[in-house]
């Protein structure tokens, strides 16, 4: 029998003696590192945390206790020990396990968003609730030193800092970088508290008598570590955490386990906040990925155990984007470049390789890259800011009121897009074309391919006085598609037969629009596809395309309401264009995980689905009947 | 001639004498008291940087150095000194000065946005722009204690503590107190600051010393302020400032003009980012103000100038809702509530005093308002979270993913929703109806009058597996409106002749519908009133109604794109109902400033208006020809 085996509930944990413990890390390990070289996922973060969540589960009383995962990517080997060692190998699988935690996979699961430091905020609010309540459980707070930097930690400290009643402990996971070396004046403040010279050297010499003393093993383990709290509680400087009041106890190795179980069992018996601070390495045990220079295996594609090798992959969008950059940073001093903590991800580090001081990676903070690219623009600069498009939410107000309302010529260009399928419901892309419709003077880009990627980039960058937005989905990008005609500034892609449907194809939906158009034609339907490229603000021309025909219908990769079909309705209704109008695009609910392919045709976004039903659209309207009842999606 | 009359450029400033200084400073404070008490607007934040503006204006050379004030509202002294002293009686008032910074008003102006928190973002964004072009000229942040408590402050600093070819100097416009007093761990990093022992004690040797030599005057008062940041820089210990990496000077008196100055030229000369840090008194300079318990005036109504006695006020949306929040408190001990920073703004003072251990002042920190609200949530709590409806845009991250997507009951409650008028355009609540139609799950209700406020808010905290929001504007409610029959969950308030118009009335707009009716009435035009009070999700009743009538129209004070009415649009065509129908809602673009009863005659949204354009619309659909064109507003 295995170890993980015998483990159903964290509490068997307690049960287990230390080399049994070790056999189990080493067994994790091994189950992370196969499972994620096939299903992908996120094999760096978890590798670190090993130790560090079984230390917590041994000292803290889950589900009693609630432990939160900051960016719950690092949740896996919490799995492993909540009872889902069986199911680990579907992870990421539609219908099997989630990346993330999930309340309907386990009591022992709490926070699904995928989005970086909130973790404090909910232990904050946890802990109060449980503290007025007058009910003895602790919270456990794990945050990376990435998800620090962003401000929602900084709120969260400044409130947790005067909670004197919550019995919250945060565990620092500081493996000194985030997705990439975390940047910036936090980072100065943990390196100080890691490399406070006075500690180290003390603690060396404790090391040094423990080794001289004949006879002394396991058993002094646990003295020596007592005594490095000791000394590092009289030694440390006043830090940062202390300087806002926060009760510090650390750094401890992170990889000890025995360290950190006596830390932590010392910080849950101060009944009150504390940060524990602790030094992991990213990748820990598995050389691959601690070699790995630009992420230490964060989130691999499919690679070979052994070599750690990865599968090559097409290119993807990002590559393409990523190589325009490269040409207009060359022809364009002006262009500066903002990344959030993702510069490999979004592909500006071939932009940042050649223009070093003109790149500039803010760390987990969308807002300040907004804002800050507002005060670039203001001082006579043209900023590129890449995100995910879901990560733009962060920064909604500050594209609105500090970009927009101060006209100011910023580019958003908006990666992983519409839906993304494996990460679960916060990773898709599909607020950004809601939100931004309100944005007065935004204009909002969607290429349908590599072609028009290229092209509208670099329409968007030569818009000085408003912001402008650039989004494409995750994966390779199509074949290109050469307009045969132009409507105003769209792309007519096809034009066969009767003015019946027209198709009002919205970036990466052009390609599907195209295929439907076949299967309509065959039938004997006449089509037109037109691709905006600019859906913000609407297009006259496709107003007047949409007058001329008998049906219209929007096809978009984003949230139905709100959306670019919501808002090209309602100016077809301001217009008084009273053809009929159907609306597609992804329901308006949180999408469960699956492969992007798989939603797609639960949300009947595939060639087949829609021309199936457009047909019957079109033969109600030929017939004088109103379309069928649809699910507005609200 | 007055002083103020001599300055018609900040450079004028440097041509004056102490005294003359000095005669000025009274004159502004005596300026700001006058304008204000008849105006209305910001006044004790602004008697507050009397002399830190002036020492600003003196050290640093505007519009080539740019000054960013956060929270533009404690920029009227520099209005005041950079040419526009001979409008600021038109202050606030439509046409006349913006009660913000304003780029169409002076060069320099650069940040109109009243959010809080991000004048370090854009101040970073600017000293890189003249860094990477070249430019020799310094970038001044002023920002408050309170705005240091939001998160883009965190963000801004942990980038500009590594940009250390910024010319910037943050000026902490510290004055231990924001709205409300300033809360949190930042408070306390502050406090050690300011009162470090060793310091004091120094620099009182330092005076006593100086005032036993007989003929020391003003002559040695340079010498003094010299002397003090010597000591004070061999004396302070570690701070939070510098634990980021972060040159910190400080704390200076913010009133000493002098020593001000010499701080700023100190930081000015350090050609890389500074922190000065200057302790000042909101009021300072008119004892009203610094008597004034809740928030030294910050920004009163009317008020009589000799006894700083304010006009009696009638009540106003939010005393209702404070009132019925303590009666929901003493029923339901589930009930937490939380605001930030606007403690008595939004009425939550009397809850306050009542359940002290249930309320959260969280800072100027909406992100962990809505976050650590979900938090309290999952712990078993009910948490009401009021905010001004503006402010929300900062939170919808964390309403969607930390709230919706955990199906947390938390109740929103928005406050001055809709237009606001006087402080420009970023203060109207105009985008909260469109942001929040796309969050799943979520229920908004829009209360007409008071006694739906309270019946809305009742229903509202029932809910516990889902956010709900209610949101309400500025000013007086209208008188009760009780409904005359019920359609589903919606209140029909008029029923006359035929089924010609349906009004769809949202919130405070049921008040207008109910006039525009009597107005189609007398004309012999049917008219049905609906309000829905639950605007989402949309009740099937009020698509039947629809379907009924020959002409809808929706009435929301809201952007009228991706707002309630687009949604209703959306619904109705999913439903296949014909009815022609006409948006009317705030049109999608910045709102200047002006009374909020001029903006809505502005915008067509007064009965006398509404009635002209819905009867041109019916004898349009009576006729058969369509409804004449509408601006969609995007």
């Amino acid at each position: 029998m295995s170890y993980l085996e015998s483990i159903s509930t964290p509490s068997d944990l307690r049960a287990l003696d230390p080399g049994e413990l070790d056999g189990l890390a080493a067994e994790i390990r091994d189950v992370l590192i196969r499972t994620v070289a096939t299903n992908t996922g996120h094999l760096g973060p978890n590798l670190g945390v090993v130790e560090l969540t079984l230390a917590i589960h041994r000292v803290f009383d889950s589900p009693k206790d609630k432990v939160v995962f900051d960016t719950g990517h690092q949740s896996y080997v919490h799995k492993l020990i909540t009872g889902r060692a069986d199911q680990f190998g579907t992870l990421r699988r539609e219908g099997g396990l989630s990346g993330y935690p999930s309340q309907a996979e386990s009591e022992h699961d709490l926070v699904e968003n995928s989005h970086a430091s909130t973790s404090l905020s909910y232990a904050d609010g946890l802990a109060k609730a449980f503290a007025i309540k007058g009910e003895d459980r602790h919270v456990v707070a794990v945050i990376g030193d990435g998800a620090l930097t962003g401000g929602m930690a900084w709120e969260a400290l400044n409130n947790i800092a005067i909670a004197h009643d919550s019995r919250l402990v945060i565990v620092v996971n500081d493996n000194e970088r985030s997705y990439t070396p975390t940047i910036g004046g936090l980072a100065t403040a943990l390196t100080t508290l890691r490399t406070n010279p006075r500690y180290e050297q003390v603690l060396d010499q404790v090391k040094r008598r423990l080794n001289a003393v004949p006879g002394v093993g396991p058993a002094a383990y646990d003295a020596l570590h007592a005594m490095k709290k000791g000394v590092k509680d009289a030694l440390a400087p006043q830090g940062l955490f202390e300087d806002l009041g926060l009760k510090y106890v650390g750094p401890v190795d992170g990889h000890d386990r025995v360290a950190m179980e006596q830390t932590l069992t010392r910080a849950k018996r101060f009944n009150g906040p504390v940060i524990v601070h602790a030094i992991t390495r990213k990748g820990q045990g598995y050389d691959p990925a601690v070699r790995h220079e630009a992420d230490q295996f964060h989130a691999p594609g499919p690679f070979d155990v052994q070599t750690g090798i990865e599968k090559p992959k097409d290119p993807i969008w990002t590559d393409y984007f990523a190589d325009e950059m490269v040409q207009i940073g060359r022809r364009r001093e002006d262009i500066v470049a903002i990344t959030a903590a993702m510069m490999h991800p979004v592909g500006l580090h071939r932009f940042a390789e050649e223009f070093p001081n003109r790149t500039f990676d803010v760390g987990i903070a969308e807002q300040h890259a907004a804002t800050s690219a507002a005060g670039l623009a203001m001082g006579g600069l043209h900023p590129v800011v890449a995100l995910y498009a879901t990560f733009l939410n962060r920064a909604f107000d500050q594209v609105l009121l500090d970009v927009a309302l101060h006209k100011c010529g910023v580019t958003f260009v908006l990666d992983r897009s519409g839906v993304t399928g494996d990460d679960g419901a916060s990773h898709n892309g599909m607020w950004d074309m809601s939100i931004l419709q309100i944005v007065p003077g935004l204009r909002l880009a969607a290429p349908r391919d590599r072609a028009r990627l290229v092209e509208l980039l670099n329409e968007a960058i030569e818009v000085d006085d408003a912001p402008t937005v650039v989004r494409f989905p995750k994966g390779p990008p199509p074949d290109d598609i050469e307009p045969i005609g132009k409507a105003g500034n769209a792309d007519i892609l096809v034009r066969e037969g009767e003015h019946d449907v027209l198709i009002v194809a919205v970036g990466s939906m052009a390609t599907v629009a195209v295929d439907v158009a076949g299967r309509l034609e065959a039938q004997g339907i006449g089509v037109t596809v037109v691709d905006p490229r600019w859906v913000k603000p609407v297009d006259p021309a496709i107003v007047e395309l949409a007058r001329e025909h008998r049906l219209v219908v929007s096809l978009e990769d984003n949230g139905i309401v709100g959306g670019c079909g919501a808002v090209l309705l309602q100016t077809l209704n301001a217009a008084h264009v009273e053809t009929p109008f159907r609306l597609r695009g992804i329901p308006q609910e949180f999408l469960d995980h699956a492969k992007r392919a798989a939603i797609l045709e639960r949300i009947g976004l595939t060639p087949q689905a829609l021309a199936l039903s457009i047909v019957e659209d079109i033969t109600a309207v030929s017939e004088g009947r109103s379309l069928i009842d649809a699910d507005h999606g609200t």
